[in-house]
């Protein structure tokens, strides 16, 4: 997995690395069951705290989009092929959705332009896939 | 402006002023030109200490939607007829927009179901006009 991180960005490197995975997830570069590199070695990689990259990985835990034990280490625990969403993700997710969707309107985006930028970050996880947008 | 809060949520206080706000300026229901209520009113009515709407507001004025002055208070700076966005805004928005689109992507919901969502929200945005997506 390789990630790429902005440490003069205003966004937390926790939330950044969460994303990072995330994303490559969403591509289909990571999957269900492949192995996430140990906080430690991401942690040197990158010249960063290890308790940050815990703080990320925490984080994908409580989401669960990873799982950690104490022998393997963290494993992604979903994506797109594991099945449906839990109960609540939905709920939780379109609250957040409904921000951003709001946010682009208020700053004079209109719904064409909104669709066709949805449309075009979708098409770039799945390349396999036709664009459905 | 009606807002709803909820204190039990694990969203901070100043962010769900921020998102209701924006929320309600994309429904229509402000305007540009529109004053906010006063700092001190908003935290009465909420109960909430008045520093936490201040954070509210002065994120709202760091993301160029309100602007606050002393004789005024808060009045409202843009809305979706404003005109288009200020440079860095898309770049911005859509990088934000990635990671909820993979979120979405790894939690197993597909794009067919994605798009009607959105186009579901932005429906209720502008009520009048006819969905796009």
């Amino acid at each position: 997995m390789h990630l790429t991180l902005d440490l003069d960005s205003e966004i937390p490197i926790y939330l950044q690395i969460r994303d990072r995975i995330v994303e490559s997830i969403a591509r289909g570069e990571a999957k269900e069951g492949d192995p996430l590199p140990s906080t430690r070695q991401l942690a040197a990689d990158f010249g960063i705290n290890f308790h940050t990259v815990n703080k990320a990985y925490d984080l994908l835990r409580n989401q669960g989009i990873i799982r950690i034990n104490r022998k393997s280490g963290a494993v992604i625990r979903r994506d797109a092929a594991t099945g449906p969403p839990e109960p609540g993700f939905v709920e939780d997710w379109e609250e957040r959705m409904r921000v951003l969707l709001a946010e682009a309107t208020v700053h004079g985006l209109d719904r064409e332009d909104v669709a066709r930028r949805c449309a075009a970050i979708l098409a770039g996880f799945a390349p396999g896939e036709k664009a459905a947008l």
